[in-house]
């Protein structure tokens, strides 16, 4: 394993200490529950906004804990949901008046957790919303997925419900929105590698050199097909030809655009395959309202990318452009 | 070659491409020199900033242009320095009567076109500032370069002296700054694997699975040993126990504490080896005034870090904290 690691079942935890150690007292972390929250929350008038997924996958979800973002996140293991219980001692810690909105990704093991610890807090008098990510178009079911898997969408799930609760929301717009951009968005992906479980210390797939994953989904779950490496300019093609169908989005529409690297793909190649579905999407009369380069939702250190698609009207612009910030950050 | 290409030649007019694609036009890219620049630079009264390097080291240099930051870049191919053509014609197009500041690397051939292009430049009547990077401690002279190398320490460097023009500082003030972080950053990195260039389509150097290169250069230079993989905790040990004592770095000190990724790191691991030195450096009374933790200057998919430390004061304090925007963001 080419890996920063002290004891692999350590990992987790020693990454979470260190978001809180870097972000300079704003966020806290209860080693109890893996968790990472804001120092400021909850406030009394302010839905909260929690969310907790198999860790692995960072920035998400514990370094977009933040204003205009999350409030708190309860990652499990890598790879593996968070207990019920992690759930639920978040959302009793974030707990508020306004209510306690929970932003899930749809796998069947986080998707348990959630759905159990909603009810119990519920029947605790809490008030709690509810979202499923499921952005993925890969595939219809998957390894860990009945439906849609939830990916690199999930960003923009949390970004405009977050930026609604911020400017003083209720429970009930800042699900509304969500299920705004639940609607709209697209993604798919590509691996060119596997990745490597710390406690695990062997690779979760095999791939060779010259081969891809076409629909990679995040835990190295398989996609459509395992094919010949193509040309950026190819692969490209071969995730837009699916995408953007999908929805469909059409000439007119505006979008944001993300290219999101899967951990161990250098931000060139990412502006590289940037530019080219810029390009395509221009020539099919659809316009980019706003760039998203980097790393946002990620498999440890896998070599692949997602291109994600949000159709965008003025009120998605606007809680777009809203101000957020979290751990990772350039400055 | 687990990368995103279509010609590797074109590698670099590709994603430069995409950068600018990304910017919503407030970047620009000039294909005749590798240029990315700032649509709305130079300004009479501001001096502008400029730098150019090798390729490969993304985001720096081409992805940090933008308000508070560079003025405009001209890398080279991969791992190559820019021609003297580009630095003098990105010299020409942002120069101001305010003065043009030059920031380089000290590698030789980064050296060679930026001197030249010093001398070229200033016979035309340009007013030229010159600020020359060298934070890594790592070793004395190598593989090209003689003196220190410049790594990660230059993102600092460029944040001081961005936000001294940014505020309407003269030439001299923002190589007063520049000199000022110069003398008080040191880096040093660890690598855990080699990196690939796209044309030459092989790695760079061999480095086994359980090795690590101590104090690796950016472009594959040996660094200080190739040692057998340590813990997190005894590589923390191994670059603080090199970078503290090289200022040195004293108790009551205030420092902003970067953990640079090389490329093929995943940002958990960047945070596991943060929380650590944190630790480490609060227990010798070094007290973090602010945390980086990401990719500020690659190697390509390298996997690897580098630890960075600058002392700051209140002026320092100040112009890191000042307001900045470049292509990497995450909103």
């Amino acid at each position: 394993m080419r890996k920063f690691l002290n004891d692999p079942k350590a990992f987790v935890p020693e990454f979470l200490e260190g978001i809180a150690l870097a972000s300079g007292g704003t966020l806290k972390y209860e080693p109890k529950y893996n968790l990472i929250y804001r120092a400021d929350m909850p406030k009394k008038d302010r839905v909260s906004i929690i969310q907790g997924s198999g860790s692995g996958h960072e920035p998400a979800h514990t370094m977009i804990v933040g204003p205009g973002m999350l409030d708190a996140a309860c990652p499990g293991d890598v790879f593996a949901g968070p207990p019920v219980e992690f759930v639920t001692e978040t959302s009793k810690l974030m707990d508020t008046p306004a209510g306690v909105l929970f932003i899930v990704n749809n796998y069947t093991g986080d998707r348990t957790a959630w759905e159990m610890a909603k009810e119990l807090c519920e029947a605790e008098g809490q008030k709690i919303g509810y979202l499923l990510v499921n952005d993925d178009v890969a595939v219809k079911d998957s390894t860990w997925t009945v439906g849609r898997r939830g990916v690199a969408g999930n960003f923009f799930v949390i970004k405009a419900a977050g930026a609604m609760a911020e400017k003083g929301g209720s429970l009930e717009e800042c699900v509304r929105v969500g299920e705004k951009v639940i609607s709209q968005v697209r993604t798919m992906g590509i691996a060119l590698s596997s990745c490597t479980p710390p406690v695990r210390g062997t690779p979760l797939f095999e791939i060779a050199d010259g081969e891809m994953e076409v629909g990679i989904g995040i835990h190295g779950e398989p996609g459509r097909e395992r094919r010949k490496m193509g040309t950026a300019t190819e692969i490209v093609d071969v995730l837009l030809n699916v995408i953007v169908p999908d929805l469909p989005f059409k000439s007119g529409d505006e979008v944001a655009l993300m290219v999101n690297g899967l951990g161990g793909t250098p931000i060139s190649e990412l502006y590289l395959l940037y530019g080219i579905a810029h390009k395509k999407l221009a020539a099919q009369g659809i316009k980019v309202f706003r760039s998203y380069v980097g790393e946002y939702c990620t498999s440890l250190e896998m070599a692949g990318a997602h291109i994600s698609l949000l159709k965008v009207d003025a009120e998605l612009k606007s809680l777009l452009l809203a101000p957020a910030e979290v751990a990772v950050r350039v400055f």
